[in-house]
């Protein structure tokens, strides 16, 4: 904890910045270790190079107390929050603050009550220091990603295991939470998508039934202290649909070009035009409809992000998915994806399941 | 939709606002029954009073066009959201627009993506538009509302039946969710605050074990057909702590006494002064700390908010918590919240469950 509120003084001294705030989520939690709860009040955490406090609603104090020693300014509901915060500024000698970094992901109204006292301030958000030092992982979240990874693989063949024709998207999703919950995992997201649901990238798992020859894209994920996982894998029950294997290897062949690509020094758009590289040369490049991945840590969309135009450069200790898909509306999807970590010789694959096809049994 | 639609325009006209812009979660669910996926992606809803259409990322798009016919402007992750929301702006006639509202909920991003392309713009929140117009329910969110309300009744009572001592906190929540899950309900949240816990208003469900003679807060919510409940009891197993009937008193006296002051045309403050002042003569006004109440609609907490300073003119349909609490640090704590539709004539309370202490064998 004080290691990283170190660092971010260290890349606020290089950056200039007079004041970091930071609402209630990821940035927070990965900061100080505190997940107070988040709501319409006010709750933020501000760092200057010589204080670090919490401006806090009345009611939200004694319960964060007890996972933070931070100093809390507090603020009840009849007086609102425009006193204590003009305290926490003063006492963080940030009243006259000339560049503020805020939390992008917070409330807009919460970004509103500081760029309001602080008038004069250039604002930026957090890319360059908090999001910034977020991307590279130590060795404890490394296993905890691993673990976590080894998880879903567990989860997606339970699944593979039970289903069956007949059986609804939702029901399926339900094997796969359950397997999760076994595992001590809560589940976090789960998008099945059978036949044509699977063309939608982010197809929201229905009553849709498991037809033979549907080829269902299953994109699962379960968080344990503080980290999920993220994997997506093709399974069909029977005989898959007609061209889907051809499309299956030409996705494939875009995860293992991504894959070489991805070296520590390159930057991030070189892996996604790798992999679009192989999806536009078999001619489906109109079809692959979104970026080739993102990094995931306390979040599982975070820096970096594998996208066309993105100049990030990748380091060593870098958590991102690959993950490129064909979408043939009306007809099937094709996502593969998984979870690396960037090592010096490059990307090491989270994940132990391979990424063929499963063929179920009828 | 479209009646929602159009009342918003006549406040956008009758208090000079030029745009709207709304991103994904309740104002834009209330105002359009669209519940897009919300990611670090801007997605915004933008109105004007001759257009409203989608900032669009173009991922989503195909499966938000199932839920919408309303214009999308889409954007690709390689290209960024600039161009196309620069379009939709064009399309408004919104481009040179001097008074704009923004989603106070929306990311910060968001809202800075809106802000810095009209500088010159002013800028206000909901709370006078969209947020004023969702206080007001009409009958089918009261059908939907009272519904719920008697689920939580039903949910409430199945705790009760199979709570003991021995068990933990997170139990109870598990048979709370789980017989809110029977009736086809989702849970939503389920705080149970045992003894001491129950001091913290906001108390994380964990793993205390519930014994003999502590005081339970029990507050739980679920939701269906896009509106929650929610409601809390007091229970206890055995005979309660020293002083607990009295104070439970107090605070059964409170919420009678803000029941009564809650009429059309009341401000809520006034409502807020009725329950604290009961407290308070009671000796125990520093023990309640937060605010009478809050509204509830398609989000669980939203205007009216029922606070000691709060100018907002309560009216007919109406719909909000009312929740006064004692909080003794170390001891117990004490909240019965009941949610109330506000008729001509008074409050309608929604759950048919009395706030009596449901005093459990042991």
């Amino acid at each position: 904890m004080t290691d990283r509120l170190t660092a971010l003084r260290q890349t606020m001294t290089k950056q200039n910045v007079d004041l970091v705030a930071l609402g209630p989520g990821a940035h927070l939690g990965w900061l100080v270790s505190v997940q107070p709860h988040g709501d319409e009040r006010p709750l933020l955490f501000c760092v200057s190079q010589t204080y670090a406090g919490f401006l806090m609603p009345a009611l939200e104090a004694d319960s964060a107390r007890q996972h933070t020693d931070l100093p809390f300014h507090c603020w009840s509901d009849d007086e609102g929050p425009g006193r204590a915060f003009d305290d926490l500024l003063a006492t963080a000698g940030a009243e006259n603050a000339r560049a503020i970094v805020l939390d992008e992901t917070m409330r807009a109204d919460f970004a509103a009550l500081v760029q309001d006292r602080l008038m004069q301030a250039k604002r930026q958000f957090t890319a360059t220091t908090v999001g910034a030092l977020r991307m590279r992982k130590d060795d404890r979240e490394y296993r905890i990603l691993k673990r976590n990874a080894q998880t879903a693989d567990q989860a997606m063949q339970a699944a593979w295991a039970e289903m069956a024709p007949g059986m609804t998207e939702t029901q399926v999703a339900d094997i796969v939470r359950n397997a999760f919950k076994r595992q001590g995992v809560k589940p976090m997201f789960t998008i099945i998508g059978a036949g044509g649901n699977g063309a939608y990238p982010h197809h929201q798992t229905g009553e849709t039934v498991l037809k033979r020859g549907d080829a269902i894209v299953m994109d699962i994920g379960g968080g344990m202290d503080g980290y999920s996982s993220d994997m997506t894998r093709m399974a069909v029950i029977g005989t898959p649909p007609e061209d889907y294997d051809v499309v299956h290897q030409v996705v494939e062949g875009a995860v293992q070009a991504a894959l070489a690509a991805a070296k520590p020094g390159v930057k991030a758009h070189v892996v996604d035009d790798a992999a679009r590289g192989v999806i536009t040369d078999a001619g489906y490049g109109e079809y692959f409809v979104h970026r080739t991945g993102h990094g995931m840590g306390v979040e599982v969309h975070e820096p970096p992000y594998i996208t066309a135009t993105s100049e990030t450069v990748l380091e060593e200790g870098m958590v991102f998915s690959i993950e490129p898909g064909i979408y043939l509306p009306g007809r099937f999807g094709i996502r593969l994806e998984d979870i690396v970590i960037l090592r010096d010789d490059g990307p090491e694959i989270l994940s132990d399941l391979p990424r063929d096809l499963r063929v179920l049994l009828d």
